[in-house]
């Protein structure tokens, strides 16, 4: 069996991992290399270009950084999705966003600890400075793939119950209403970006310095008292975020 | 006259750069070295911590890496004044963002041309594909620091007077008065981020691949009719958005 192996422009001034990190683009943008999918093998595009894998490598390197495609670690490369339409509102809710994208939202609970509020903890969520503060640090996905991890700060004893409800059903709002908060409102939101930190990448599956979005918002519940500050980081690449007047 | 000259821990295990970018961002936290003031030069800072000009050079790449200096091509090293909260809403304007916030605005004019659009500016728009398209590049600055670049599309032969306009007024509110539109509002706002191009970074004096918050917005006159399509790249270091309900 003959391998087909495509030409490239040998000395027409383009070095041939940039060809194929040219080449592999077209074919994102075609569709076809389908988003969310899986990338062939290093071994599979070093046959088909008839390059070396250190060749291969460094193109995939090149799409990476375009933000094109995510190398999971010990589960291969994939074509990122297109970017999530992430409407910022007073009724912003992330499982209903990612379902209405049709895609599967998850919320994973990676950390819970006891802290006390701070100054500005305690001005967002109008409790005393050095109050109790349930943080939590967590991973939202759509589809499995990471779109944001936050941090979330709740009062206590008040949200003692919220942890273990979170773990359980994936979702703030079915976790909130579990202590008590049928309903919610997003009092602010402010919005910076930064290269992510490496425990974002990580947690992201980022390439480190990839961009995130960070949004800080604080929830209210239907009496107006603060129930819930965020500070969330989202994959710039996954999202885009959509204010409407 | 004998110079002061710090002491660094030398050999505790930080490097002389590290020591002194930890020492002068320090000063920038407690105020001693001002928002937006001038650092003093490599030759002063050599003189002040006994190293070299080198060594001072390691550290100011440093805090620039971090966002908190900002070389001005040919004027020097200056202090990043803290973000400006700039409000996304439905009456967004720049020059009345930068002046509450006691900082002088003013728009520049870089660069106009007439193109066609295309099927996205089209959309946007509500005109036929391959309608003449005023596209101006501006750059808006407070305090002469610029915080954002823009591409912005209108329609033509409606905006034909606005470059001019523009130019002269340094204000998007202002020429749109004077062709006309005495009130506008926002219809829609998207909000991502990337790192700055090699032509952002230059018209917003950053450090290539320093991260830009990217805003796409289209305002409408009082008869709701399109009037105007941006894009602008805000320096990320310089703002936070905010977004009421």
């Amino acid at each position: 069996m003959s391998e087909t192996v495509e030409a490239l422009s040998r000395g027409a001034g383009l070095a041939a991992w940039r060809q194929i990190a040219d080449a592999l683009e077209a074919e994102i943008a075609a569709g076809k290399l389908a988003q969310g999918t899986q990338l062939p093998t290093e071994a599979a595009l070093a046959a088909r270009f008839g390059v070396n894998r250190h060749t291969v490598r460094r193109a995939l390197a090149t799409l990476a950084e375009r933000g094109l495609i995510r190398a999971s670690q010990g589960r291969g490369t994939f074509v990122e999705a297109a970017p999530l339409a992430y409407p910022i509102g007073r009724r912003t809710r992330f499982s209903e966003i990612v379902t209405g994208a049709g895609r599967e939202p998850w919320g994973e609970l990676v950390a819970q600890t006891e802290v006390t509020a701070d100054a500005n903890g305690a001005a967002m969520l109008g409790v005393s400075e050095g109050a109790p503060l349930l943080e939590l640090v967590t991973v939202h996905r759509a589809d499995g793939v990471p779109l944001s991890t936050a941090r979330t700060w709740l009062p206590l004893p008040r949200f003692s119950g919220f942890a273990e409800a979170y773990a359980a059903s994936g979702s703030i709002t079915r976790a909130l209403s579990a202590c008590g908060v049928p309903d919610y409102t997003r009092l602010s939101t402010r919005i910076r970006a930064r290269p992510a930190d490496p425990a974002e990448a990580a947690r992201l599956d980022l390439t480190p310095g990839r961009v995130v979005i960070v949004v800080s918002s604080v929830n209210v519940d239907a009496a107006g008292i603060p129930i819930q500050a965020n500070r969330s980081a989202f994959a710039a690449d996954r999202v885009e975020l959509v204010v409407s007047p």
